[in-house]
């Protein structure tokens, strides 16, 4: 889950503001690499599903599960929507140049949920290990709290990227030097 | 600390945004009610710190805390800067104008900060609790995690507060009808 929906995820949302590249050929990557983030998230739900299952850990109790699964079906929702208004078939103009802005601030939504609930992750999943007796100074614990610093790091120049100006529009990807 | 961090910092947020007053009262309501925050922030913590203290508990080991600790010192370096370029004695014309678009998204980036760890918090106390016989099921488990989700959407509500358009600037904040 953290590959795919915080790293590929990231790249998709990254990927679409920074590539010099043709709209056209952009959108694929952004749609291909949601797509591929997705279906991880998906795996990694069915996972944790059935290692609960198999190991008598009663499933969606905690908020961590609660966000997970709001996080993957906005995540969907989110997919699906912008496959259809933006790719194929395509919305009129109005509806597109209307929802573009929406399509930013809810993916940014989903996505900064996508990132806090990974750390909520890791801090669930440490403190269990602590309660069964890991020392919480030991060198486990700090891999654990520093991989979730740097998620959230990562999930901030993400962010960023986006906030930031992307390189000029250029629809022919040609320029002379 | 949610009713600090989050509840007050997120109104200081709306405040800037949303109020149809002069700027000079707008600035005044927002860090006045961003020093309320902070200072209430400051004291959850040190509550924290003495709770664990007087309960042997050791301090600084989790997420949690160190994000805490991240929030309440970006917090309070926000608020600092923003005192000195902002209000008195004030930058230059050029610093001003050139750091408001990073005043806004620092701004931003520790409020979404403050309210994950806020969720971070409610999973792990609540874990804490369910460790120690509490219902994984039950209505405490859940108030917990609706209070969670709570805050996190009134967390949205203030990022979508800024995304969104103001009313005009009104220096006079007189109109005729």
């Amino acid at each position: 889950m953290l590959i795919g929906l915080i790293i590929i995820g990231g790249e998709a949302i990254m990927s679409y503001k920074g590539l010099n590249l043709r709209k056209e050929v952009k959108k694929v990557i952004h749609l291909v690499l949601h797509a591929i983030a997705l279906i991880l998230g998906i795996i990694g739900i069915y996972a944790a599903f059935k290692y609960h299952n198999e190991s008598a850990i009663v499933n969606l109790y905690s908020l961590h599960s609660w966000l997970g699964i709001a996080v993957i079906s906005l995540y969907g929702i989110q997919w699906l929507y912008g496959f259809v208004i933006f790719f194929y078939p395509g919305g009129s103009t109005g509806l597109r140049s209307e929802s573009l802005p929406w399509h930013v601030l809810f993916g940014l939504f989903v996505y900064i949920l996508a990132v806090a609930n990974a750390a909520i992750g890791f801090l669930e999943k440490l403190t269990f290990l602590e309660n069964s007796g890991l020392a919480k100074y030991g060198s486990e614990a700090l891999l654990v709290n520093f991989t979730a610093v740097i998620t959230i790091l990562y999930g901030a120049f993400v962010i960023f990227s986006v906030a930031s100006q992307g390189p000029a529009e250029d629809d022919y990807s040609y320029s002379a030097i």
